[in-house]
């Protein structure tokens, strides 16, 4: 069975397609700068040489054609023909606390997410193009809708609600929701399978560090709390985000620089984290760099973002009552090798021996302490795209 | 030597006089509603008694008039002559990046009071006014002032930096500044003298919890970060006060209820916290209560507001690299009994191990954990009027 999972953003329609059987992605790519100018589609062959084919997208309708020509086409067609697909996965952004967990899409689901749009109005209109647009082109294929928060529905409550008049709560749905609850999901499952441990009885923190960022406390394999809030843009100190901010500071700096709801919105989720503090870049490849070279804000930087894991790793540990296992993933999880290391070093009265050797390692699944080390920390690759295929095949079967 | 300590708010003036000799309170008190209808002066006589004296007080130079006729009057006066008076301490709320240690108070010091008073708005003022009126009714006593910012100008860049553009900072100062000094400041020393330990090598977590709330790390006896930030609106939930948000949620409550930058001030600093999730009361004995009764509203908010703490609890471990002393104080720190036993308990695994006996007690100060405990936790009352008068006197001397 061939599974198409799509994740489509404002202006960019990404997709892999997977051989279920063989568990491999037989296709992948996406189409950038839908609307605007200058639009293509980025693809990976096999051989992972990538080709960028350019043409006009005006909307996502186009992009998702052009996507299901190229995968069929002569060229660098992975399938015959469309009716290979068995099913389409789609990643939604929000599912408020309608979803917690994925689902067939019908049309009842489809009005559920519609009214989940004014919480992520960038992203969830968009997430439903893509279901519309599958559903028009290939109306006989089952599609699924995996939702970035439906894994952190299990939060009780004193984790999830604000400290606001309950009226918030109800009235507009105000309350932490969390993201990145695929990745979150896929990771504590994974590294109990590598472990050869139960999730249950088990205490983990996985850390989905990158450009986005966000910590989940994971016990007995469900969400207990996490750092993104209502908007992804709370906890950790991100690419262009500030993570955790005083409320006084944001009116504060409405007042000083004269910026409507919009205009914070903007500052504090595009100006900011690391980009706005080094005033260099948002990547933390530059930033770790610039850190090692001793650029002073670079080394601000750098040391706010490995505080702010840091803190993060021991108020979960305070809100597991211990913790057996910390997970590293995302890009930088996977790939910072430096980063690691200090957050294992500073954390060794928590009982953990890092393995240096073990640690010297980029994008695989490894155990980074030794064997006496009291809390396991384990490097592993998300994949978010494959949780969307498996759960896309687990509901049509 | 007699030192009168006072704290004046925007529509409050309260005062203790101190004999530094004896190491008592000789007079006690202070006005409500300056500036309101209604107003008064409440006083506790050495015997414990309560009395109240209405009078019209029209603002703060009149309320410290009245304030001195009284302690020099003949029916509850306690000095004969104000010539006694030795020095005046004020407490200072905000004292910005400008001051880290309590000073003698000079026409410079009055300038950078004032250049810190944008920072807030509300408490600055009003110390200004007690600073200049004692300046022209005692014009040769020496004035001292304390700042609740000044313990924690000990923390690194990145615990009180936030993940906004560096401009904000440099430009409008915006950084975590911490609040409840002075307070963090006598527990943390006061618990050293109480255990006989030195504070170089101790790693202490001070909760001055009550109405309003915070946490501090303190490392050989300084603060290294704290939880309240730019404003004392960040960090734990507290009576009306939402404690940390996403400040998307800000946003959103602002389009969503039609609020300016002071109406969603208003909303997370007056109408939040415990009393606007419970709908019932901003004081955690009615909460204590209601919870007991078991009213969903209250139970929550007990939840979350105990749940915030070991959250802090734990971030700081992590912080600090360990910890060994944790301190409660302040109005619910103090006598929480059932609180501080939760806590205490959901923290077992870091060994804490509570005393249930000894923690059977208010406003003692006392050791709650049994001599095996890893970590000692500690209630200390606090006293931040004799740490004003102390500072003062030490810095006329």
């Amino acid at each position: 069975m061939k599974i198409l999972v799509l994740n489509c953003g404002s202006s960019s329609v990404k997709y892999k397609l997977f051989d279920m059987e063989q568990k491999s992605v037989i296709a992948q790519g996406g189409v950038e700068k839908v609307g605007l100018l200058g639009a293509f589609l980025k693809l990976t062959l096999p051989s992972g040489q990538k080709v960028q084919l350019d043409k006009d997208i005006p909307e996502h309708q186009t992009a998702i054609e052009f996507i299901l020509d190229t995968i069929t086409g002569a060229e660098y067609g992975a399938i015959k023909s469309l009716d290979e697909i068995g099913a389409v996965g789609h990643r939604v952004v929000h599912g408020g606390e309608k979803f917690n967990e994925s689902v067939l899409i019908t049309p009842q689901v489809i009005d559920a997410i519609k009214q989940c749009s004014e919480m992520a109005p960038l992203h969830n209109p968009a997430n439903l193009k893509g279901i519309e647009t599958i559903a028009s082109i290939l109306p006989n294929v089952p599609q699924v809708a995996v939702f970035d928060t439906a894994f952190h529905q299990t939060m009780p409550a004193y984790a999830y609600m604000y400290g606001t008049p309950y009226e918030a709560y109800e009235k507009y749905g105000v309350r932490r929701y969390g993201f990145h609850g695929t990745s979150h999901r896929y990771v504590s499952a994974r590294v109990c399978q590598f472990l050869g441990i139960k999730p249950e009885g088990t205490k983990i923190i996985t850390c989905h560090v990158g450009n986005g960022g966000s910590i989940t406390a994971v016990k007995d394999g469900k969400s207990i709390d996490t750092s993104m809030g209502f908007t992804p843009l709370e906890g950790l100190l991100m690419g262009t985000r500030s993570g955790d901010i005083d409320a006084g500071a944001v009116t504060y700096l409405m007042d000083k620089e004269g910026l409507d709801t919009k205009g914070i919105s903007d500052y504090l989720n595009k100006k900011s984290g690391v980009a706005g503090i080094s005033g260099l870049s948002s990547d933390m490849r530059d930033i770790e760099a610039a850190d090692k070279a001793g650029m002073p804000k670079a080394v601000l930087a750098m040391s706010m973002y490995s505080y702010k894991i840091k803190k993060y790793i021991g108020a979960y540990t305070a809100a597991l009552g211990g913790v057996d296992v910390i997970v590293f993933t995302g890009g930088v999880g996977e790939n910072q090798i430096g980063l690691r290391a200090q957050i294992c070093k500073e954390l060794a009265f928590m009982g953990i021996e890092l393995d240096e050797k073990a640690n010297d390692t980029k994008g695989e699944e490894i155990v980074i302490t030794t064997p006496n080390s009291k809390v396991k920390v384990v490097v592993v690759p998300t994949d978010e795209e494959f949780m969307i295929a498996s759960d896309t095949i687990a509901l049509i079967q």
